[in-house]
């Protein structure tokens, strides 16, 4: 079954929209997750160990209320070998969880490098000693600058899989302004990020239904929302910067014109580190932040 | 010492200018490299134990007529945890060989996750176990698309590490031409790649010499290295294309008038596959064109 028809299942399963943002700090996990780490061992393999138990609190205290986790990979990749061995535990517990997986990565690179990274995310490698296995991700996140043809393996890969691709368009930071929403010459006051959304459209294709080919759009920006809805009309948009970094949920209506998995709503630390503003137990804290965020946004499909 | 005068004091003592490009597939590994592998162990295990001795035995033939490697991190990840120890390895191998480390995985995101990046390339992460090292490459590669907020983190984490940020300018795909080559609004007919050669100046900043703050610049469009030149008079550039995707050593001259060390050439499957054109032992063949790349180049400069 396709990534879009995957999600648009759970979507409604769940009555959710919302993708958990697992990115863990080491040194602002949970308590609890720090009682699980053996004595002995490497401070990466500790710290590692800790990741993954937080992530896996994280996801059984707030996962109910989601319909897929996303993991920042840099914040595994950080400990190396044990981290990435904390993010494959982590994307196993999720998937246990009965949540979608989308691996951000932002990756983007060209040719065979291209394809390699589709390999570790959504596929798997032919060796002389058979196939290694990739991460498994139901999806993942990539960067469009290098332009079409380094997105086509990407997307080749992700298809062989039934997975999903979700390409940066305008991003939720203000720096957003440097590059993405530079205009273009032309008579159309085209910006750049509008034609990184034409990119998107140009590979889903036309047809009905969302498409596994879906784009990253800041929620901090919701005055664009409308114009990339119209853009990439199959799309399913990743809405970050919910929460921390200012956006706010009731602005993205026009997300979820085309259906209520139209629009996914990423939360991380607002949703992690709620109990310390709500206080309670971090598990409970964050159940209750999920299922607020949860039922703000169903209200809107 | 910053990794711009460590990158000029080797490029000197070394008298090359060339970047050995390490993107191993498991599936054409030179064959020495399957002799090391054990019976025992999963795919990706065995895998990543024939990459690691493939990436040893290019370095061991050709490292002599390099100034530094440049690890594919796309290649490793797709073994996993596994594949994270063999790039771990081969770092280790290539700075015992005397080489400098550019990891090469087009990183870019924004805020702590952006930190995180550095921190696994260059840095190191604080844990409640103590500080977890990271690969502690010299430098690593950068993607610009989301603007000057998520390289200042970037290069605060290289900086305090004595590295180098390499962020991309213009690539050497056809793709290019998407996105990267677009023209923008405004009297000044400029590019998308000049302003994004304009952020990187500006990270730089003013004063003399090669800066720590580089450029990917592709090789196979020569026309532009002068104007990159012109835009950027301090950043080392970074010249992939040559070989296998068409690029020339002898179209590449402005970007030396900075010094040896502003144009570094970077080639991986020309000189890891020279034996299937020129006959020999992989390694002889690999070294005889990493030496014929190394003086066509210095001849340049």
């Amino acid at each position: 079954m396709t990534f879009a028809r995957r999600l648009e299942d759970l979507v409604a399963a769940r009555e959710s929209q919302i993708v958990l943002g697992l990115d863990p700090d080491p040194v602002r996990l949970w308590p609890q997750a720090l009682e699980a780490v053996p004595d002995t061992g490497s401070a990466a393999e500790r710290a590692a160990t800790a990741v993954a138990a937080h992530c896996a609190a994280l996801i059984d205290g707030a996962g109910a209320a989601c319909v897929a986790v996303k993991p920042q990979l840099a914040c595994f990749e950080r400990l190396g070998a044990a981290g990435w061995s904390a993010l494959a535990a982590t994307v196993a517990h999720a998937r246990e969880a009965g949540l979608l997986v989308i691996a951000d990565g932002k990756r983007g690179d060209i040719d065979v490098s291209a394809a390699a990274y589709a390999q570790a995310l959504v596929g798997s490698t032919p060796t002389p000693f058979g196939d290694a296995p990739g991460l498994g991700a139901d999806a993942f996140t990539a960067n469009p600058l290098l332009g079409g043809d380094s997105l086509h393996p990407l997307v080749a890969g992700a298809r062989a899989a039934d997975a999903g691709v979700f390409i940066l368009v305008r991003t939720s930071n203000p720096g957003a302004a440097d590059v993405e929403d530079l205009q273009l010459a032309g008579g159309g006051r085209e910006r750049v990020w509008e034609r990184l959304a034409r990119i998107v459209a140009g590979l889903a294709g036309p047809g009905d239904g969302l498409s596994e080919i879906a784009a990253v759009v800041g929620a901090t920006a919701p005055e664009h929302v409308a114009r990339m809805r119209e853009l990439m009309p199959r799309a399913p948009f990743l809405l970050p910067g919910i929460g921390a970094q200012g956006g706010r949920v009731e602005d993205l209506a026009p997300a979820f014109v085309v259906g209520r998995a139209g629009g996914l709503i990423s939360a991380s630390r607002s949703i992690a580190r709620a109990h310390e503003t709500a206080g309670g137990s971090p598990a409970d804290a964050a159940r209750a932040e999920a299922e607020r965020l949860r039922a703000v946004a169903w209200s809107l499909g």
